[in-house]
């Protein structure tokens, strides 16, 4: 039996986070399934960032680095992520984005492992991460050992010239899940180190750092855990590494006492050494504002809804797209898929634009994949029935052959 | 004939710039002289950051990379502060700390200089530039040479061994200015490349980067730029260097096709190769709104009036001051230093405390020194004469002696 829009209502009706769509403020009538880009706003962050800046800033000046707390700005921060991701509050640090953090831990992973030249990692990774390997293998000497995605090709070819592990948990294109423990236990078997990039994980998957014995991840603050545009990224170190771990990005935030202003570094003790230069703290306190919304929120219960919309979503593609060229790109079972799901369609970009014109917000990307993010926070079931009625009667009209919606846009 | 306070409120009168200070919201009766460490927050800035997250975050969402020009906005600040630096916008970025851009040039140098080994600096340049190098150094086998601070040592120094000279424009202590050129030119007459850091030159001297000849420099947001606590800084490389130039943090941003998705690292054309990963952009466009303070500005009459603040001050120290154990850090001639003067004294620390519960404020730097940051768009002669008169009224009555004053905050 067709599930109908009266079945996703009564979903809603019985979804135990439906309450925290009301902690985000969202454009009256839009369905935004782009949260896996840019995370939506946090209905308390236009005062928030007010009193920062008129009244932090503005009238407290100088004095706020003690009196507003900006000084351990940072550490509050990590300490609200911490427990999105498994960690402790000790093991966590935030500020710099994801590429200049993974440059961190890279250098740092390649350090211990000092006589091993190989970084592993799979060719259908996050560019920059990547890129970041790329500039620090150029920098060093490292050889990258690209191989296929799937775990079985990671696992065959793992050996004891692989220094460290490199991975993005979920992949932003088809949001298909690496078993972090798994492949980490893989990895540490052969004497690798094993980082995990966790962009499109944290704050709407179940992750378990500390549980899965990971050596060292990174993550964005600006998608799932709704930072607002290129909020800081954050940084996490195994307890295990954090008193001998040494990052060349030795700036005077993660010194020992660094208003102490003496010539030689000396890297402060545990994670803040992860530390650089001075943060960006509007950003940050925007950051620290938004993870509020995950308050009372238990991340296995977040992941549950989020699983529950990926595969509603399938269903209702199953059942109303069936004739009209769509493909998955992402895995069927939702226990291996994140929190999106991905179609494909050679008419895919043109396909988005048409969505976007209709309120209702994916994206695109490279070569013809549909991307569709659902943030169990604020996505609700009858989104989910919207978007695929809305995608039937786009390709039912060919509505999306229209021009302005073939012309690329510069970020798409 | 010693100056009156009538003297000062004319010297307002006389004063081109008296208009900017309208730029700025200053908390009522507060007279803040560090602007050196935090710039105050220009008067635009509520309004514009409530339209960022309210409207382009809040509403706009993933659209506003295309329709609020995101995409662009480092290029766009870069343009406005090219400028202010005697630079082409073709020749300065946006992004990151200082500390992580001093990080890339001095690896691109390095890199360009790749059979000398030496990082020359001076023993007294920022803890967080000696930091950044030493991380380097490190990495890359590099040697850092330290020497005294006097541009004659540093000229000793330089020799067919130096890789790179690496300085501070203005000394954060003691506010002593190097002559760029002729330390540029001195650096390259033995092939070495000159890297400067304008942390406290940028938006209150009159730097001439090309001019100068410099190869590369960094320099920071939230001083006399004003952009917000922690505004991402700048990185200039001459634009000789622009096509060739590699820096190893190679994050997505300063790719050539950043969207294509491409698996192999290719820089992008010129200054942009110079971006890492997403930038901070709630910050930035903080950091975008306050450069427009600058509008209509010339750099060498802001220099003057930089310079005339400090020559007031020392005039005014050394008729009220004489009996009471200050001593001067900075250079008395103007010519030779930034938009600061520097005091010392035994009970610096607490002299600045019990001057900030007076409404005026400086700071204090290890181990003695009273720092007074002069920005000329906003600081007024009669500020001056009322710094030095309540200084004066302080030590008088000792009025720093109490143990208030004398405990020390987390951030000095």
């Amino acid at each position: 039996m067709k599930l109908t829009k009266q079945d996703c209502i009564e979903l809603d009706a019985r979804d135990q986070l439906a309450a925290c769509r009301a902690r985000f403020t969202l454009p009256e009538g839009e369905v935004y399934l782009d949260g896996n880009s840019l995370g939506a706003m946090p209905a308390s962050l236009p005062a928030r960032m007010q009193e920062a800046v008129a009244k932090e800033w503005g009238q407290g000046l100088i004095r706020s680095w003690n009196d507003a707390g900006w000084i351990d700005l940072p550490q509050r921060v990590a300490a609200k992520v911490a427990p999105l991701i498994g960690a402790g509050a000790d093991e966590v640090m935030v500020g710099d984005s994801t590429s200049v953090n993974l440059f961190k831990v890279l250098a740092a992973a390649l350090r211990i492992n000092n006589e091993r030249k190989v970084i592993l990692t799979e060719k259908g990774n996050f560019p920059t991460d990547l890129y970041i390997a790329q500039g620090i293998a150029e920098l060093l000497g490292s050889e990258i050992r690209y191989v296929d995605s799937d775990a079985s090709a990671i696992a065959d070819a793992l050996d004891d010239s692989v220094a460290v592990l490199m991975l993005t948990h979920v992949n932003y294109r088809s949001g298909a899940v690496y078993d972090m423990a798994a492949l980490t236990r893989k990895a540490q078997a052969v004497g690798a180190l094993a980082v995990w990039d966790l962009a499109h994980s944290a704050g709407a998957l179940h992750v378990e750092l500390d549980e899965a014995n990971a050596d060292f991840a990174v993550g964005c603050g600006y998608k799932y855990l709704n930072g607002g545009p290129g909020a800081p990224a954050f940084v996490y170190a195994a307890r295990r590494h954090l008193n001998q771990v040494r990052q060349p990005l030795s700036g005077w935030h993660g010194h020992r006492k660094p208003f102490d202003f003496v010539q030689q570094y000396e890297p402060a003790p545990g994670i803040n050494r992860m530390q650089c230069g001075t943060p960006p703290l509007l950003s940050m306190l925007a950051l620290d504002a938004a993870l509020d919304v995950f308050d009372g929120v238990e991340m296995q219960q977040l992941r549950g809804k989020s699983k529950a919309l990926g595969d509603l979503f399938i269903r209702l593609v199953d059942e109303q797209l069936s004739d009209h060229g769509f493909g998955l790109a992402s895995p069927r079972d939702c226990n291996q898929r994140g929190s999106q799901v991905a179609l494909t369609h050679p008419q895919g970009y043109a396909i988005v634009q048409a969505l976007i014109a209709r309120g209702i917000t994916g994206d695109f990307r490279m070569p013809d994949i549909l991307r569709f993010g659902f943030a169990p926070l604020y996505v609700r079931y009858i989104d989910i029935h919207h978007t695929v009625e809305t995608l039937a009667a786009i390709m039912a009209s060919a509505e999306w052959n229209q021009e302005k919606y073939l012309t690329k846009k510069a970020v798409t």
